[in-house]
């Protein structure tokens, strides 16, 4: 799942790359959010149809990129530990949500210019 | 060669999908504008270190994409003919250019958050 901007049926991803490494976009965004939701990168995957595997490159990709790192290990609790964003993830992925709508806000205008030019009719999804 | 957009270190790529589909990113808008620089999408593929095959692929899945299509041919010359962007073609590729401006102003402080959590201080790339 990766979480679209809706603009009528154009929808709008953002990558953010640091030379050439992708250090954040639409998949690591939603990865760290169901990491938030879920409190742990499995569970998080799963939500994702990724791979347990997968799911743990990429948090360690992006712990690599950022620092302090995006995402921490919980110790201990019922389920005998988990993962969490830090306050640094969470702060990432606010700022990463609010670039998502202020170019959906401030670039409607062009979005729809696009959109208009369209071969078919966007579908609702 | 990609044109990125410039935001210290951190450079950001503009995606639109209509459904799964890819129909803008900064790979084809530079296709569109090297192919309205050379007159021809042999050369401007070859701009960008692309096949010709890749070059036309391209050209025919974002003609498939828009309608009018965004590259027409022209016929005749002294080079035997050639190709260029349609009013439609330079309408969508001014419309994702202010678009990537747009999300860059709009954007800048969110840009900046970001890039200031980065691991390593920005290449100057």
């Amino acid at each position: 799942m990766q979480t679209p901007l809706p603009n009528g049926g154009l929808r709008l991803q953002l990558r953010l790359r640091h030379g050439t490494k992708l250090v954040m976009g639409p998949g690591r965004a939603d990865l760290l959010m169901h990491i938030a939701a879920t409190g742990s990168i499995a569970a998080a995957g799963r939500e994702m149809s990724m791979s347990y595997k997968r799911a743990w490159t990429l948090v360690e990709e992006m712990n690599a990129h950022f620092n302090p790192p995006l995402v921490e290990a919980v110790k201990g609790g019922v389920g005998g530990g988990g993962a969490r964003l830090s306050a640094q993830g969470q702060a990432v992925l606010a700022a990463y949500r609010a670039l998502e709508a202020a170019t959906r806000t401030a670039g409607e205008t062009f979005l729809a210019q696009i959109e208009a030019a369209l071969q078919v009719p966007p579908d609702p999804d």
